[in-house]
């Protein structure tokens, strides 16, 4: 981890969904169907490109988004991910 | 696989680039940035609405976008998954 584990348990305990594995953030979103999902990678990739940080999105399933979130240049967690996990999270109605 | 080995086989030769992993076709498309895989990963979302067959579209390390099919309802590989996946190849220019 890049930040001292003190640092990402605080990042981890502001949000309720996403699980912890190995040096990444991992949260999985549900939708009604494709198009939902494919709406919502695109939401996704817009906020990462406004953040100039980009997660993993897998839309698997037809109706499942995985988002993988690492600083890769850190070799870890940052507060660059806790703060696009969030905005993520603000995405959802 | 639900189709015969051979039509598996026959399928897969038309196809150059792409491999086969237990009863799925992957395969694995690099782009200069963020906004061009994104892009591309619309325009398989498009094919597959179109075909209403949907593969898992991974966008990963920023500029990939992986794709693996397979027919789900029929437990493996069929025509259906080797017409789709020329249609992706033919988005590449």
């Amino acid at each position: 981890m890049n930040q001292s584990n003190d640092d990402v348990l605080k990042g981890l305990q502001k949000l309720e969904h996403w699980r912890l594995s190995n040096n990444e953030i991992i949260r999985t979103f549900e939708f009604l169907n494709f198009r939902e999902a494919l709406a919502f990678v695109n939401h996704v990739g817009e906020l990462a490109e406004a953040a100039d940080h980009h997660p993993d999105i897998n839309l698997h399933g037809w109706n499942n988004v995985t988002i993988t979130l690492t600083t890769h240049s850190s070799g870890g967690l940052t507060q660059k991910d806790f703060n696009l996990a969030r905005q993520i999270d603000g995405l959802q109605m």
